[in-house]
């Protein structure tokens, strides 16, 4: 199975405690590694996941909040040390480029590799980022600034071919693409061979999707609609139902609407307030509206699992 | 006794590891809490001590390397979050203000309390603060940036008062003052109390030494003469004395050296390079040069003990 894997390396809210730090997360979409928010610290979790540093290349800034792109000083710092070589970049709303570059030019003033700002607009769902395999595109939220969730979404892949089918009907080297994209087979005597003779079926295009900060926002559902895994914010729980929406936060139980509606198949809570000493009360309030509900904590990895589509036949 | 601890924050040198965290420590001092150098992570180091936020009022930090200051915008931010709402008095080498005031005041323009940047000289010790108990001073270090290391010394403190024999000769409260400051006490007979059967004498005023970075530098011996604890770094061993060198930075035998040459007390080595899985090589070195050595590691609290004077009879 190729790697979609999620790594929390914080889910904590803005003010950090012993038990949680601040927003950041890696997806590794087939050892290529997207950083997700980078809040304090940052770089020592992702250190504690024994990734590779120099899979990583880009990074998406939900929001020009601290406690969301903190930890950019010593992860680009420390990418610097280690004697990166390669492009590293940013994506963030407008605005952090002028803020972090005089910062970085006077503290990292001999960095090996260099450092892209790329800006998105936050109106709009826009492509980021684009690579063979996957499409990473903005998911407008309402926050108090501006600011933007993520889609990753894997692109379909190839059917696989069954070997022995194919060398049985001697297809030549030159069909075999037409044949991986779902193609029939014809043979020089006219035969037509079924394209399901010969491959076995490619699993389902994976998707993930990151929604932090935003209040309660059922303009999102659309673009999420019955994606595989949704990381949604969850600061509070229903007793601060208010206090969630004056700071444009969600509540568990809002996450939980969200993913029954967009008829996801696993949410994901994170963002937790410092107030919760344990988050069991959040997780509770959620699952009562969506049963396929689980709490982010540091350190954990969430493989967003392959799944076959039905038979043909 | 009065507190005068040190605890350690982070001991680790410019690449956090998953072991080490950034240069941070808070000296306490009569539950007033000083901190030097304050690397990304920080604030999460100090939320584990307990230690009270509200009683850190000023932060010195030793040259502007961002291991050493990049945990100030959290720590900044969170402070606010949590309604502080007395002044924050932050001490360095020129330049720390140009470049944080504007990533500050984007990211946390309402802050309920105000941040003062103070800059000093690093060529000469200067008194940076001072209060009732303490002084603090700089110590001019050699690294490559301007850069100085801290020197706190507590002032001496009164003798205690010996309550039965201050009720057996009646003295007076007027008296008090100059009795607890070594006066003998003069009855209104004319007898002569000697001040040795009123009081017992003050602990001696106790000091430490916080030098970070700086390559093996001779010239700090006067300044910390005879001190209870040394802090010193040993970012390298022996094996990588020409590194050392290079990088400006010292190996535990030469903070060793630094110690034995100054008489001090105890010392105290830290600020350790993410090569060494295992310091235990550092302590050894140093151990050859100097008996009264410690490893620092993260949470570690050391306390600088009362030590009674010589008896004066």
């Amino acid at each position: 199975m190729e790697k979609f894997d999620i790594h929390i390396l914080g889910c904590g809210a803005a003010l950090p405690t012993t038990r949680h730090f601040s927003a950041s997360q890696i997806v590794n979409v087939r050892d290529k590694l997207f950083m997700i928010d980078c809040g304090e610290g940052a770089q020592m979790q992702l250190r504690k996941t024994h990734l590779k540093f120099s899979r990583l290349n880009h990074i998406f800034i939900s929001h020009l909040h601290g406690d969301h792109c903190f930890g950019l000083f010593g992860l680009i710092s420390t990418f610097g040390l280690l004697g990166r070589t390669a492009d590293l970049h940013i994506y963030s709303p407008y605005g952090l480029e002028g803020l972090f570059r005089p910062v970085l030019e006077a503290f990292c003033h001999h960095l090996p590799y260099e450092v892209f700002f790329h800006t998105f607009g936050t109106t709009e769902p826009v492509v980021i980022c684009e690579d063979r395999s996957v499409v990473i595109t903005t998911i407008p939220l309402r926050h108090r600034v501006p600011c933007c969730g993520f889609l990753f979404r894997e692109k379909p892949r190839q059917n696989h071919i069954i070997r022995e089918m194919v060398d049985f009907y001697q297809v030549p080297i030159s069909w075999m693409h037409r044949i991986k994209n779902g193609e029939d087979y014809v043979t020089p005597e006219g035969e037509i061979i079924s394209n399901d003779r010969l491959t076995k079926p490619a699993s389902m295009p994976r998707s993930y999707a990151y929604c932090s900060d935003t209040m309660y926002d059922p303009e999102i559902v659309e673009q999420i609609k019955g994606i595989d895994l949704l990381f949604h914010e969850a600061t509070f729980a229903d007793g601060e139902r208010g206090r969630a929406r004056e700071t444009y936060h969600s509540t568990a139980s809002q996450a939980a609407a969200i993913a029954q509606a967009a008829e996801v198949k696993q949410l994901l809570l994170g963002h937790f307030s410092a107030r919760y000493e344990d988050e069991t009360i959040l997780l509770r309030e959620a699952l009562k509206e969506f049963p396929e509900t689980l709490l982010a904590r540091e350190g954990m990895c969430i493989v967003v699992r392959d799944i076959l589509p039905q038979s043909k036949s």
